[in-house]
């Protein structure tokens, strides 16, 4: 049985409440800011743990400090639902980035408990922690500790980017069991899981560019990331040094911009393939760099995303070679972070299916829809657990205070994802 | 008749116990530095004016501070010659650049002293104020402001680095006449110069490579600067904007650098011509760039050189053309401080074959050389005043602790201005 209209209304006050606490809760004065594993993230968990409590949900934390709340199934048997998404936020970010993802849970968890009915399973509902790379540049952190993916020597080595202190000293602060976390092993089971749903904003324009509230995610793009890289030359009077005796690091890296350039177009307009690639930094010395000086240093980080892990590899070994063969003509040196990557992830073919079953039966306009952004969702799928994600229509983009989703379209993915739990089979 | 060999001796003693008294007072730990209208330069201008007081040379101060010490010559009635350079250094500079030509200049005048001989005609040797830009984004303010061809705005809109304070105060608190140099006229007559004459350091590593003590120069090259420019596009997030609609500034700053490179090529390896061409910055911005940011602005400044004027002009040009192109193309914006440049300026060809001649008699080993950095003595020789410039062999560049003028160099450049003072005609 499904719960009705009124009890997901009563669901959706709820988040429509929550939304405000926490948004209200974490505003900075310019955007939402919930640190990872910091006081924002911390008085979201709080909120949403203390709202479950209300719901009589089953309230666990584990380890890593990720929180489930799970209500429990006509049927105990059949494996258990996992619904998630992520509480913490980029600094001066917006409200909706992961905290959507959860509250369409509790708020769907919330529709049954008010319908008085239980789903045909259990459904396990987990606010995740430390989802966003913008605080210690290692990303789904809390995730990867459940699923046993997180390479341990992160803890002490990521710090975070606003105290300088390492992951496991913030998450020591928080309560979590940094030393259960040391040896890597996974604290769930991955193949005891039915499947892992997430509904999450759309982070880029497509949704609003075609009208459509909801997207169903086919894949998430995988990546190939370089996050400190270093052309070094050499620093030298602009007047005076002859071109042929220059080291010059902006031409260098500016040159291996323009091969990558070359590669991306050639890659996507003449074979139809899928890539984006970004140098989101690039810069010279503000201690040495002049107009009269030849720049003898450029720091640069270096993201490529593409659905096709082949596509990754091909724009790694062009990287590698323009660096080898711009360095011995120019006679400057590129050292770079060891790339690192997340494979693409694929979502559930059969999830995808009866995610569009749902729309259409609801008369929800949807799409199919690419996921750019890395989620939880594609480290669940990357486990071996069946992965689906709803995205929900959101104009001006993630991560700024500008993140414009409607609480209409909101409510259609809470539908849907109400109508999925009731569905799912298997 | 000329100082003899005892007398010249007695020059460079002078000339070489101020080289260690000045850096000595100005050495910051790790180089030299002589902020311009500020401690350092002041001190070595306090200590050359006291050696010229003790030589009894007529000391004076024009309204921009500029120092001239006056040796009478035989005859009142032929116009002065100048020998002259700058006092002031680059922050963590080198103690050679500058003050090499001042202290020239004084060891040949205390030669002509010693030897109890007058020269054929008044000598002025100038002590420069602010001939670095690297204080206040503005170079050669001394000579200019003296020439009249120092632009009055930059009086006020000129900021020194390390204060902030205008060119304005720091000149009032120098004690300089600024209420004088507003209104743009010049404190001397160049009509009424005989030439100008400078002795530097090379800043390049021509006359090291050619194992030459001295080189003789033929240019000056112009330039054509944009000190600040800026490129707006459109921060966005580096998995979800696709490549059509993103407006990223690294790609178009670096495909604007790629530009300038091949035309550079073509005009230097295909044409002949002479070019250098340096973006001495190239910055996104720290708060706002990351490495799943598609970067929204880059900062960058501009520095071309040539001794050909009609060069600078085709570079203007294919810059501005390339901006417009690019920024069509690519949705972004480029806005550029207005260019700045200096026109080329040749060294008399008279003063020329007369050093050549004092090399040969002298048996100096010695090269024509172009200069690649500009000098007070362009602004002379723009100013319609002959003029002519002695570049010493100096290692490892210049604007560094690294500048490595010989002793035994400088004394040859200095024999050479010697005879160049006794043989100048007209």
């Amino acid at each position: 049985m499904m719960p009705g209209e009124s009890s997901i209304e009563a669901g959706l006050a709820l988040a429509r409440q929550l939304f405000d606490t926490i948004g209200r809760r974490s505003f900075d004065g310019v955007g939402f800011t919930r640190a990872a594993y910091g006081e924002g993230e911390q008085t979201a968990h709080d909120l949403v743990a203390a709202a479950a409590r209300d719901l009589d949900l089953d309230i666990a934390v584990d380890a890593a400090l990720n929180l489930s709340m799970t209500l429990r199934g006509d049927d105990p048997d059949p494996p258990p639902l996992v619904i998630g998404s992520h509480l913490d936020a980029v600094p001066q970010g917006g409200n909706f980035d992961g905290l959507a993802g959860v509250l369409a849970g509790l708020a769907c968890l919330a529709a049954y408990r008010a319908a008085g009915v239980r789903p045909p399973r259990d459904i396990v509902l987990i606010a995740i922690r430390a989802e966003e790379s913008a605080w210690f540049g290692a990303q789904h952190i809390g995730s990867r500790a459940m699923l046993g993916t997180l390479d341990p020597r992160i803890l002490d080595e990521a710090r975070r980017i606003d105290s300088g202190l390492s992951l496991a000293e913030h998450m020591r602060q928080a309560g979590a069991d940094v030393g259960r976390l040391r040896n890597g092993a996974a604290l769930v089971d991955p193949a005891r899981l039915r499947g892992y749903l997430e509904l999450h904003i759309e982070q880029g324009p497509l949704l609003v560019s075609r009208a459509l509230p909801l997207g169903i995610v086919t894949g998430i793009r995988g990546n190939l990331r370089c996050r400190k890289a270093t052309c070094v030359g050499e620093y030298a009077h602009s007047g005076t040094a002859p071109r042929a005796l220059r080291r010059d690091a902006v031409f260098a890296v500016s040159e291996l911009v323009g091969r990558i350039d070359e590669l991306w177009r050639v890659i996507e307009d003449e074979e139809g393939g899928d890539l984006v690639a970004t140098f989101g930094r690039f810069s010279t010395d503000p201690n040495a760099h002049a107009v009269t000086t030849v720049p003898g240093e450029v720091v640069f980080s270096f993201d490529a995303r593409s659905h096709a892990q082949a596509v990754l590899r091909r724009v790694e070994a062009a990287l590698r070679q323009a660096m080898d063969e711009i360095a011995s003509r120019r006679g400057v040196t590129f050292t770079c972070d060891s790339f690192t990557g997340d494979a693409p992830a694929a979502m559930n073919p059969d999830f995808q299916g009866l995610l569009s079953q749902g729309c259409e039966r609801l008369s929800i306009p949807a799409m199919p829809i690419a996921s750019g952004a890395g989620h939880d969702a594609g480290d669940f799928a990357a486990a071996g657990v069946p992965s689906a994600m709803i995205f929900v229509r959101n104009d001006k983009g993630s991560h700024n205070p500008q993140e414009a989703m409607e609480f209409d379209d909101f409510a259609l993915g809470v539908r849907l994802m109400v109508w999925f739990v009731a569905n799912l089979k298997g």
